[in-house]
């Protein structure tokens, strides 16, 4: 019925599944979406919003790879905020509340205008394997397409089981079919399968909510984008609100507590630790009396609103009597109330860097199927997975992003390397060299490598280009020219910095904690350069950054050259550790399931200890 | 949960359950819209398009009563077309294509702007009844909403089962679940439930056709609008385009007829008969081979397109294979097969005019669970349903609109007197006095009955009373005033209409069936009236066509007048006809299961007789 075998088909429309066929089919792959429903592509299942601490800095490494997910956040937003303002530029984190429909619409608006995506709509229930590879899919209606290669996205879909208080039902969204099929037939084929567990808050009637004892949560004073190109940032913009819980509230909740599928047993896998329920925050942190609850708008123009904090499975009416004695929701109405969700994950220590499945051929896994949760996290994958199923199609070297060059390179090792037995959420902190892995300079670092294997576009490389030798020229005005002291002690002054006696340049003065890029604006003859240069908003951050921790950086770039040298030991894929007698059991085992490509990657598997690494150097010839 | 007791709770968030929400809760009704999935308010689930030939007729009539179906259309449309121009005004059948997405936005933008809505994400599995009162639903989690009444409208969505080939899966549509419990319960309280079937065809990527060979079709020069209020006429249209099967294309199809679940047996319940599937179509006229298609845009911006002509339920290789072999189709891609589906209906025998069950007090029915087809049939029996569960609750009369008033009045009499086997069809054959019944009337036959229950806004009410004054004058004003041949003859000359040797009343001239008002438009006197008062186009078109269909329209009146006398001699609702050996054992039957309102209705019960109604007539006292 498909008159030709498809290059990619990618299973699952959702932020990975939506990336990975963009992505690969930018690069060029006859690439299939296969999705239960084609109305659905794009959707955000929890909360109406993108980025976040971390997670800002993977949409903006996705929009720098020429990933679809900051234009689309962009086109949709309704409110941006720059989080971590106060802090270091490296803590510095993007985030936009979104407008639902708009989001999904973007979404399909997106694909339906990449050449070489095509769709179909209907669930896949089985892959076609010959020999240790995939040849296509099959769906429940006995359909078999063809292609190369797949990519699996199944987020909560697979054998989704919603739970309500004592009550479930089948499900892979509310109000959505789960899938089936896949999972056992993955099982039998040799994979490892688990369950996770997610949740979600209710949602409400904004018209029946008291917004006039809440806390106004506004956007930005200036509202920046999350795509490097040129989509514009937001005129208007629409409030949140925050309110709490109270002791009370707490207390209503707790009643529920012998219902709670979370409490009496009846869900027993694990759920995200740092996106926990509201009954889950009551129970660990019992001493606190108080949550903030923030107050979402699910749109421009929907009365519809998401109660971002209070995700729970404990039964309706526990939910709402409960949420009705929060300040500002005594009159709440229900559009439906919150639950939990059990899904089939795969560990993905089954994986290789490039999201391939090491059992089986041209298969690969992207977003919450390997255990993750969050958009960002997911469309990352799928990005990704997209990438690399296209260039191993084309026999090209595999793309894979180190540790040291963007937050997906982390996430994707640590997924691979360490494995996950909760949900994975990605974290300023799981990164070794955040000061390098900065949201001002994902295109810096990302946009040159994904140009060369095709995917950014000529307009994305030149941009970045232009950025990168603005800022540069920029830093060495700073570095060259001389301030007097009459020119920079008015300032100094003011900031109760020490003055300066005689000239220098001005690269030290702008080096001063206290000074920023608006006081050395002050200056006529930095002005001056701005205005004959046109250097625009990017580039004087990146500028302003980059003298600034100009310190920070260079360390962090020196320790991660040094471990760069142990990431360039690779060990063969074939490598066979059964007769290593020195090499412990346990870090034998673990070597032989992960198969680490270098020894950097050997010494972050859990179980393999230094002693261990010095006798694989041996081996290696070092 | 609820902290109150709903006056209505509406089931289902289609067409029917849309306007039954908004039509309630505007005339004061605190109403709850309960659906399995808020997002899917307002869906389209066949063609992207509204009205055409006795359906553009109902949303008129839909809007002119303050139902939102026609300023949805208007704000969603991307195409419009008046068809039957060329025929009389009683055939004008106004029909827009609209962009799929949007028409349901704009729904849920529509109800959440509606005060009195609240609504409900949930299945409902069953009613709660007390002494044959409907007292609010019971959802698939267990939950239990209070009401004091209860509307119906499923859909297909009642056990609804999903055929493709010899596949089957339970859905409710493509990719949605069914809804199960309810039938159950109903037939356990003594309704009689059956089972139709509809279909839908394959939808394809627009980027795979060749338009380049197929027949453009595009909208009208001078698009109008649904609504009487102030929409916008569409400033730009998509087209559409026409393709057409072949013989071969034929032979292809009947390949598969073999695994067709409508000729192995498989589906035995009755689908559309004037919206058959192309198998159907194929089967049924055996000598014909080519059969017309027309290919619809889903939207502004998406590529979806829908072949209409082409609903089967074939095995999905044989749709493609078939397709594929159109003009046009030759390399079309599929986004989804295809498909039937059976689902459960009630006889409409077993209700009331107001849609309210015999059976169960406050519990209405409105749409396909009537066994009707079509959006327009569905919006205009929720919006009934709407108004009639509130009218009843606050003890006022039943709102019912006679044949000669409304296709809508038509339809529930035909539903509720004759019941309906297959998927019943508005046709303006079914209407006896379809020259009172025009597209351009609507408002001036409906406005005021809406306006005076409260439904109809003030505006909506000047509106209609202005654009009558204003006609009513316009005739006067040609019935009065004058011409000279001098002034005429040039026009009739030109028409090769007989000339005129003396003055007389325009009027006159006008009744002519060759002049028309662009014609009188070029006298003078004419057009300075038309500018003096500022008439509007709806304003010349209703007075062009009481002007010129005067006596056809005074004709109909007359009948239409004598039948009102019949219609006025009502039968009580305890009538017990049990004892009057003089009717027939069949009419006695009928007449006590349909408890015909008046004996105008009795006459229209299939096995009611003349000498039946002689009898009954005798009985009322005449």
């Amino acid at each position: 019925m498909f008159d030709k075998v498809y290059d990619v088909i990618v299973v699952g429309g959702g932020h990975a599944g939506a990336e990975a066929a963009a992505a690969a089919a930018n690069l060029g792959s006859k690439t299939l979406l296969v999705t239960m429903s084609l109305q659905n592509i794009g959707q955000m299942s929890c909360n109406p919003a993108m980025g976040g601490i971390a997670k800002g800095q993977i949409v903006r490494e996705i929009d720098a790879l020429g990933g679809y997910s900051g234009i689309i956040t962009d086109k949709s937003a309704i409110q941006f905020k720059m989080l971590n303002k106060s802090k270091g530029p490296a803590m510095w984190s993007p985030r936009a509340q979104c407008d639902r429909m708009r989001f999904a619409e973007e979404w399909r608006i997106a694909l339906e205008n990449t050449p070489n995506v095509d769709f179909y709509q209907e669930m896949v229930s089985g892959l076609l394997i010959e020999e240790n590879k995939v040849v296509g899919v099959r769906t429940s209606m006995g359909l078999e397409i063809k292609s190369k290669s797949v990519v699996l996205t199944n987020g909560t879909f697979l054998n989704g089981l919603i739970h309500i208080g004592d009550k479930q039902m089948g499900g892979g969204r509310s109000g959505e079919k789960a899938s089936t099929g896949i999972t056992e037939q993955l099982v039998a084929l040799g994979f490892d399968s688990g369950r996770m567990k997610t949740g979600t808050p209710p949602r409400v009637d904004g018209r029946s909510l008291d917004y006039s004892v809440m806390i106004p949560q506004p956007g930005d004073l200036h509202p920046e984008t999350f795509s490097y190109l040129d989509t514009k940032p937001l005129a208007t913009q629409r409030e949140c609100h925050m309110s709490h819980t109270s002791a009370l509230v707490h207390d209503l909740l707790r009643e529920g507590f012998d219902r709670s599928p979370m409490f009496n047993g009846r869900i027993k896998s694990l759920g995200p630790r740092y996106c926990p329920s509201i009954e889950d925050k009551i129970n660990r942190f019992a001493d606190k009396d108080s949550h903030q609850l923030f107050v979402e708008p699910e749109g421009w123009n929907t009365v519809e609103v998401y109660v971002n904090g209070f995700s729970t499975s404990l039964p309706e009416d526990v939910q709402f009597k409960a949420l009705r004695s929060v300040k500002g929701f005594e009159k709440v109405k229900f559009f439906r109330p919150g639950y939990a969700i059990e899904y089939d994950y795969f560990p993905p220590t089954q994986l290789k860097h490039t999201l391939e499945t090491k059992l089986i051929d041209h298969l690969y896994f992207a977003g919450q199927i390997n255990g993750t949760t969050g958009y960002e996290e997911a469309a990352s994958q799928g990005l990704m997975a997209g990438i690399n199923a296209h260039l191993k199609l084309n026999e090209k070297d595999p793309f894979i992003l180190q540790r040291d060059e963007a937050y997906i390179g982390v996430l994707i090792d640590d997924l691979i390397t360490k494995g996950t037995e909760e949900p994975y959420r990605m974290f300023t902190s799981r990164a070794e060299y955040r000061t390098l892995l900065r949201q001002d300079n994902a295109d810096l670092r990302l946009t040159p490598k994904s140009f060369k294997i095709g995917l950014a576009t000529k307009e994305r490389m030149e941009r970045m280009e232009l950025k990168e030798k603005q800022s540069n020229s920029f830093i060495q005005f700073f570095k060259e020219t001389s301030f007097s002291p009459e020119e920079v002690n008015p300032i100094l002054e003011r900031l109760d910095s020490s003055l300066v006696k005689q000239p220098d340049k001005m690269f030290k003065v702008f080096s001063r904690p206290k000074v920023t890029m608006d006081h050395m604006k002050e200056l006529d003859v930095v002005s001056t350069y701005i205005n004959q240069n046109s250097l625009d908003r990017e580039v004087l951050e990146q500028t302003e950054i980059q003298v600034k921790y100009s310190g920070y950086i260079a360390k962090e770039k020196n320790n991660a050259d040094k471990l760069q040298r142990l990431e360039n030991i690779k060990i063969p894929a074939d490598f066979d550790y059964s007769n290593i007698k020195s090499l412990s059991f346990e870090a034998r085992e673990k070597l032989k399931s992960i198969k680490p490509i270098s020894i950097s990657q050997a010494s972050r598997i859990s179980g393999v200890s230094p002693s261990d690494i010095s006798v694989l150097l041996v081996y290696m010839g070092r």
